[in-house]
């Protein structure tokens, strides 16, 4: 779990489910890129304590994952998306298909 | 929540998320339509226990979609991939469209 991508997927689909404390913790980390003792500095919690964190929400995002698979799921709509935008000449029909993929 | 097809949408998506013992007592009343008494007697519980749970779990399934929106944005998702049928006349599109939709 050191992709960045990977991570950043994770969270955006499933971010929703974290707590407001786990959330803003794994936001520093990963987002704000702060360094752990930073974070622990700031709320007051052990370097380890924010690491463990860390770890827990990311294997929490990854089981949410392996119990719902949207990602996955997203991904071959994007692809057969990417089929469409082959095989179409209109102009119209590219914009829509470009909006469709920024909502996934 | 007496919308059938709501329920059964929200459970489709987030229905991976409950556990097994939920998820076999929930289709059992809300897919299989047994009464509450019958699954009672199945599982050894009261017929009240298994109400609450149907209701426990509605809830937890309607929290889900409040954290995630991704019903939501499927809905918006669909809308989109209908405006791309109404424009296409290709066959092939309105075949991937169709491929996409089954997806969702």
């Amino acid at each position: 779990m050191d992709n960045i991508i990977e991570r950043g997927r994770l969270y955006d689909y499933y971010g929703g489910l974290l707590t407001g404390h786990q959330r803003q913790i794994y936001e520093a980390v990963v987002y704000d890129d702060m360094s752990l003792s930073e974070i622990a500095a700031e709320h007051d919690i052990s370097r380890q304590g924010v690491h463990d964190l860390i770890k827990r929400c990311d294997k929490q995002l990854a089981r949410y994952e392996e119990a719902l698979g949207l990602i996955k799921r997203d991904k071959n709509v994007d692809s057969k998306l990417d089929e469409i935008a082959l095989l179409s000449k209109d102009k119209k029909i590219i914009h829509i298909i470009d909006e469709i993929k920024d909502m996934l």
